[in-house]
């Protein structure tokens, strides 16, 4: 080792020439007219991140930026142990929307992994300055590192398609086309059709309406496009996160679901209130206890792994073991659509 | 319980007025020309991926769709050990732009989390027969059930603005604006050129040539983007994640950043040959052994936590502590960048 110490640098003395170029910046016509305004969203009470969001505040006051710290979730006082709900994703839109907003950022973690990317994306990238959103890191990752910015596509609120009211029909309107839906949640909705879970009396939309559903596992890819899609079409929804206790019901409310805290629900419990079980945890030795199924309820394994035990008929009065070839099915339907997209897509190119 | 057992239902009774559907969708004239032609894409070893993968050509060929598998990384045979790569992304990529492909279906997991979520809004929504790309999930959140397919926004190569070939300036070509990138990656590439890692002789694009970089973090938020970056600028890095040995060594190769895999690497061992080391571990007790650290290497902590050794310096020419104050500045910097990209957007519009 050498004998003498190493430098010890500061980000501060890194900082000065920014601060210098910034400072300029804020000085120009555009700014002295209205100043730039940035919007933190801050969804959790961890302390890190209220303490991050009050340096970006007093760091943004310094050089004259508006910075505007919008609570949501559990972040807003007397809401504790209530949950961050889908309020993050509302304020994103909000502001993704608002005219007045030039910036957005988001204090992460929130919910931790799969949630927080799907989130990061849901930030339009006309404003998104943490550089988070997929278009962003997917330039990054392939070294592309001018763009038109036109090419910087948002999805604001008012420019949505308008979500579902109920009708009677299923049938796209004039000049509209089904949106894709992922194969898995899918083929399972058609299972529960086909079994009855969803009542065709009713209107499209609300089919599932009065049926409690639990669902087990809580994944980006099967659990939480799941008990959206059962939301939607009016089900309650117990959402159960295998390795935790069961912490958040998703229950309708128009135009889309709606996740609400059930801290204390023990999987026991929900299991005895549920219509309706839907597991899909790949892990072998996982099994749901036959002895809390409420009797005569629909139990549908979605894993490889059988997630039931042996004598799950002894309660269920359904029990489907697979649903791999709906799966597959569904994956070959949306094949054929976005055949028939494409088609269209061409012909308005033509 | 009752004493008789409840129904079972298998997935096969449910798929045949589906199965009728679908054929009856393959007899007609548009597809009598030329068949659907589905890629899936194969990029992990593992068996279950395999399984569903034959299970879906299978289930392909029954109805007149034309399956084709394409084997990426450890898929392919002979490949043992020598990891993906980026080979799944190229892959995606280059069937998004192929027009003989309409659907691509990918098998998950093959990194497992943020990054295998990345890789599904990297196909074209147009191909997306898995529904997986970040709007249609939005879409599916959001209860739109229908859309215009004019909106289904891909990233085809082929529409991509060039990667950076080197340059001597790093001004935007005309036309173009600077991409945005995160801030906390950004801060600490900015930090490097203080330092004087990056070195301001060489080219655009190529001044961390030369240089072996440690990042200790492989998050989709701080520790990948940063690798990426780092090594599009022409470093060597050895990404670690922090509670695995390091696996992978991101190195340069235009246009843009390649991962190969140095699976026996220690951590020791990539200490003792790094010229830089950056460590974002949010573990209070994860430190960098002072001991494996280069004689007069540079370190940064990126960490809330102190992720060095309170004597690195008796090893590091250069310690910086953290880089707080600079990720603010660049959150600032992308704020004035894009209220400025916002004023083209609005002009274009008016």
């Amino acid at each position: 080792m050498s004998t003498s110490q190493g430098l010890l640098v500061t980000a501060g003395k890194v900082h000065t020439p920014f601060k210098t170029e910034l400072l300029a910046a804020m000085a120009s016509e555009r700014f002295a007219r209205r100043p730039p305004h940035l919007v933190g969203i801050l969804a959790t009470k961890k302390d890190d991140a209220r303490t991050y969001a009050e340096f970006t505040k007093k760091a943004c006051e310094q050089i004259g930026i508006d910075f505007e710290l919008r609570l949501v979730g559990e972040a807003r006082e007397g809401l504790d142990g209530q949950g961050v709900g889908i309020e993050v994703e509302e304020a994103i839109l909000e502001a993704n929307d608002d005219a007045e907003v030039d910036g957005i950022m988001v204090y992460y973690p929130i919910y931790g992994g799969r949630q927080d990317q799907y989130l990061q994306s849901v930030v339009s990238p006309q404003k998104d300055v943490e550089g988070l959103n997929h278009q962003f890191l997917f330039n990054l990752y392939h070294n592309v590192r001018f763009i038109n910015p036109l090419t910087l596509r948002p999805i604001p609120a008012s420019h949505l398609p308008t979500p579902l009211t109920k009708t009677s029909s299923d049938e796209a309107p004039e000049g509209t086309v089904k949106s894709i839906l992922p194969c898995t949640p899918l083929a399972i909705v058609k299972v529960l059709e086909h079994l009855g879970v969803y009542n065709k009396m009713l209107e499209y939309g609300d089919r599932a309406r009065g049926k409690v559903i639990t669902v087990i596992n809580r994944s980006e890819v099967v659990g939480r496009p799941l008990a959206a899609l059962l939301a939607n079409d009016g089900a309650r929804v117990i959402s159960v996160d295998f390795s935790k206790r069961p912490a958040a019901s998703t229950t309708k409310s128009n135009p889309h679901h709606i996740v609400t805290p059930l801290p204390d629900i023990t999987l026991a419990q929900a299991l005895s209130i549920s219509d309706v079980v839907i597991s899909a945890v790949p892990v072998t030795s996982y099994k749901v206890p036959t002895q809390h199924l409420k009797d005569g309820c629909v139990c549908v394994n979605v894993a490889g792994e059988k997630n039931f035990e042996s004598d799950v008929r002894e309660r269920a009065s359904i029990y489907v073991p697979s649903v791999g070839v709906m799966t597959i099915a569904m994956l070959q339907r949306n094949l054929l659509r976005l055949c028939g997209y494409q088609d269209m897509i061409k012909k308005d190119q033509a």
